[in-house]
């Protein structure tokens, strides 16, 4: 049962280095403290090796990356790993400008991620160094669905088993796998994609329930935190009154994060192992 | 009737660039997302090509400028402009140093932006290339009521005429107009001077519903979102509970933003055309 | 009675210039304007000296410092003194990284802040030009309570005299002090350290109370502040639905400081005068 991550990560209480875009950070900050870790925010680089020295993992997002902290990302990166701490790539915009995929796949290659994030659209330019994505959104011809969702997982996986890393790719269906096994998620609601910040926050989140789970564990540890992400999306939309919409939707939506508990993840949780 | 831009925005579902200061930043995002458009932030002069060059419209916003955004924003300008897409300068500042005067001024100049989107103290230290502000608020003594109406709007109409944009000087009254008509707009609540950031987001939503309308029907796009904002701001303001402020009002104007329709915005909107 | 300073910042609404982090920049931003001040952000080396010659009052906050910005708050605070400005110093996550340390060390000894505000971590590492933080979160074994609270206060106050500052040291009990007297404040609530940011807040308001009371009354005006933002806490919390967590609370404890007036603060402020 998913549930057991998260009493693991609010017993754990980890400290996550991010290295994290301007647009969503407060709301990352406030969804790692939601989910029982602690953020720290550091982007300079002749800090960043100290600041994840003391943490327990990191996560990188390129959202509004620029030279001097894309510098800062492989540094602080290339650290967590020397001392074993799980590292989350978020590959923001990935395909939407040729630096954001090549940032990307830097990152990807020197620091080798433990987990990569991302929308599916994000994801296919990332593992093919090159993709034409609307914006920060996935593209409309990339969507998961029934008809396509054998052949995307088979691509998730092979990229899974090259890189060594957990891919989780969300959206309407959430897709999560390693090279052997997958979790195919249905939590979750379009309206989530009204927000923004939805995937940076479960980027973070992913980083504090990583940070919390055994190394032999981080496939099912990455699993709950994307069902935390989509049931607190479900819970937080049955509070909402008729004339609210998404501003108070996301702060609702951190705000079931920070109620949610084992029993109500179990409960809540809707996928299929594979 | 402006309800019709609203639509439109839906309809047209504008990806829009911005780059903007890192104060405001989440809840721009979130009111172009409440509108119907999708933001994506870029401020790396390395990448604001290629990401203006996926975007239908741009948002330059000096709020928190640097040497380094500044010139983004120039070249994110200049290939906006090339590409036919319409750029919203947002002004903050001009006036409070003589860097945000002159960055302002440089925009104006080398961009030649479609809409400008100010308070008047803002918009009158870009004219002057000069000015005193009292920080990001207008100046108390630049006040638009109905002793300098006509003076005022006189002097926007030359500024709209002189740089052939579309000029928005936003505060207790609105003044939209270009070279030839202008809105005196009467929507809004002075509590939202009260909030950090609704200058901001009505300058994102511009830019997505100038990015929706076609060339020609740009003033009455820019008149719609300046009423979208400010209705916004008096259905919100009902909604509050006793003991909720600001914060919490923030939220719930993108939110009435993100229920505004047609109809609704026909039936709030409050303006005179000249 | 300290509620005199709620009364004075709302008269004399003052602007403050503000370097701080961009996590929680808009709320530093939102409860500056909820308790009657203006708040511009400006961290341009070339602007930041004819932004604070317009402003009353600076604060700044290492939250996620770099170069540039550390720069930018070396040039500000300097110029703020010679303007006879107060300044607030938030010495977020020094312990954390060296550079942290130094940089605060530095802004301490070149700038000599009016006000020292942080947690008792990073105000003992502030003093002791070293220390080991977990993150930006107070040590455990730093906590202040009824066993160690004369040893603590006796250290503040020999910090206090040594710098000539204000010295604010806030958790589950503030202590406020300069080189003679003290207020032990007992205001606040446990949840509000899962909320990020509330200790920039109350950095940005301690700024603007700072600057609306005389230079003699600054022990007093700092108390007013850390007391109206526990008391904030406190009542903020008596709104919170069942299912609201920590996202919406940060909302409405700036809605709180947003209604607070004098004779709520005389109410609710719980402390004790040395």
């Amino acid at each position: 049962m998913l549930g057991q991550y998260v009493t693991e990560t609010r017993k754990k209480h980890p400290l996550i280095h991010c290295i994290t875009n301007y647009v969503t950070v407060n709301d990352v900050a406030n969804v790692i403290l939601a989910c029982g870790g602690s953020p720290i925010m550091a982007d300079e680089a002749d800090e960043v090796e100290d600041i994840t020295a003391i943490c327990q993992g990191l996560t990188l997002n390129i959202g509004t990356l620029n030279h001097r902290t894309v510098q800062s990302m492989l540094i602080a990166g290339k650290k967590a790993k020397s001392l074993g701490h799980p590292v989350v790539l978020d590959p923001v915009g990935a395909g939407a400008s040729s630096l954001r995929t090549r940032a990307a796949a830097m990152i990807l290659e020197e620091v080798e991620p433990e987990v990569i994030r991302g929308n599916i659209s994000e994801i296919r330019a990332l593992a093919n160094h090159s993709g034409k994505a609307k914006g920060v959104d996935a593209d409309e011809k990339d969507a998961v669905d029934a008809s396509n969702l054998d052949e995307v997982l088979a691509f998730l996986q092979a990229f899974a088993q090259k890189t060594g890393s957990v891919v989780a790719a969300t959206g309407a269906t959430d897709l999560v796998c390693d090279g052997k096994n997958a979790y195919i998620i249905h939590n979750g609601r379009a309206e989530m994609s009204r927000i923004t910040g939805t995937g940076c926050q479960l980027s973070g989140m992913t980083a504090a329930f990583a940070a919390s789970a055994p190394a032999e564990k981080r496939l099912e540890a990455v699993a709950a935190a994307v069902c935390t992400m989509g049931a607190a999306g479900e819970i937080a939309y049955g509070h909402l009154a008729p004339y609210e919409g998404n501003a108070t939707y996301a702060r609702r939506i951190i705000d079931a994060v920070n109620h949610m508990d084992e029993a109500d993840l179990n409960k809540e949780a809707r996928y299929e192992r594979r």
